[in-house]
């Protein structure tokens, strides 16, 4: 017997299959152009495996700018070129960089400031009308999803949020080892570690990954590593090769839209609608800009 | 440079680390023996594939009995050998059984109930004080994470649970196709499709497979598909071969400290403990009995 259950992620890069009530997919394929704002390739940061496959990281320096800063240096250094993934920890995170203690280039800002609780005035947040476990208030803030406490805003550790590995508390981490979220959302995180940014493409790559056997899921066998060819800033790259991404305007009406139909899934499929929806559970639409 | 994020799920199969504060995996390992309940392996579904990977289920009649009665008999009709995981979506499910009409064996109830919204009455509900996106209430009961709306209880859709596969409703599918979690809680499909179990063990064999490309995550090629020698209840095998598990009575005082400590992580890498926790991110514990 051929049995389905729906599609939960919305298809970001796909077109809307027919239905009677107006889906979260359909409200992200009919948004207007001005629902739109294109990522500056300043803000992509682009790793390609030795497979071949490829992940996009979007940068949010608008939160974390000092480790931004380090990890666009770094990728101006050459520091991903021949790094590896060496941690894949299930239902948490995929890590990558250098395993080892070789030094950073120059250049690299080594004991950057705890890169959280940035202050909410003048962030212009969409609020999230939602309960949340985790946070007094969340709300959608420049396009990112944040958690709010006592006028302060964080990055909240979602799918495929990238964040900023480190050791013990005061290390606060370079940007030169990341992880990727591949799992239910590890938001006690969140104010423990800085998030940069997150995968926009190819997350799919990260997340079948075996898994490692080590504690915290290392790789237990250097053979196992997942080899990156490079990683490079879009904005360095020739204008025909770039990789160009837009995401949605977490201001415009067709975003607020869309996170009512989140959390009010009306397609022929459901019987029932939650009537809400987690934080991280509503993700920013991203596509690629069309040539 | 070697830099760490630390351990999010709790280490099920392994022993504690040695921490200054009390830790959620320190209270597994130190929980007294009166604090577990052995599964019964009528509740266990075992799901050998053709690579000699295993997953486990346990099973949940507790909350859907016809369902549950129907995959033990379908077990017991050798359903599952020479089925096969036909569909896997990133940050979604994985799906398993035959993609095809077949008919079921006899003695299937082709059309069960909505196996959804069990009275809360008569159910011992351990209160989780935390917020949630979906329900007023949630909490633990016999076990398993629950939401609770207007005195009534639904299983909800954590990481490894295990749904039903169905139609468009009216139908409520049979239990022949089945799907596990594989990504951030889809919630909004609690109370649309019954829940019948959870993965208990192998959830990463299934995780890590490749994604479909198709939509909605099917394979293009059954090619692709991966393979299922068998699916037998523990209950069916020799006592020798039999795979044994015990969770932790939700109801212990040994679990109120692991849900408390969850929420308060105080390990030396944390700094600021969350004060709250996600539902879905306070899995009930569950280990091998040791022989």
């Amino acid at each position: 017997m051929r049995a389905l259950i729906p599609l939960a992620s919305i298809a970001l890069l796909g077109a809307a299959p027919p239905a009677k009530f107006v889906t979260p997919t359909d409200i992200v394929a009919s948004a207007p152009a001005s629902a739109w704002r294109v990522i500056p390739p300043e803000y992509l940061l682009i790793i390609d495996f030795k497979s071949g496959a490829r992940a996009v990281i979007q940068l949010a320096p608008e939160f974390a700018p000092v480790h931004v800063a380090n990890i666009r240096k770094l990728a101006r250094a050459g520091w991903w070129d021949g790094a590896a993934i060496y941690r894949v920890q299930d239902n948490y995170v995929v890590q990558w960089g250098h395993n080892d203690d070789r030094p950073l280039p120059p250049g690299i800002v080594a004991k950057p400031p705890a890169e959280y609780d940035r202050p909410l005035t003048g962030l212009p947040l969409r609020p999230f009308p939602w309960r949340d476990s985790y946070a007094p208030r969340t709300g959608y803030a420049l396009g990112w999803p944040v958690a709010v406490d006592r006028n302060r805003a964080n990055l909240t550790h979602c799918y495929g949020m990238v964040g900023v590995g480190r050791d013990l508390s005061p290390d606060t981490g370079t940007g030169g080892e990341l992880y990727a979220v591949i799992g239910q959302a590890p938001r006690h995180l969140d104010r423990n570690i800085a998030i940069v940014g997150r995968v926009i493409a190819g997350i799919d790559t990260m997340s079948s990954l075996p898994r490692g056997t080590e504690a915290l899921g290392f790789y237990k066998e250097r053979a196992s590593d997942v080899p990156i060819k490079s990683g490079r800033l879009a904005a360095d790259m020739a204008p025909a090769e770039r990789p160009a991404f837009e995401a949605m305007d977490t201001a415009s009406p067709a975003f607020a839209a869309y996170l009512h139909a989140r959390a009010n899934r009306r397609d022929d499929f459901f019987i029932r609608p939650a009537g809400g929806v987690d934080l991280c559970n509503a993700p920013v639409p991203v596509r690629p800009v069309k040539r």
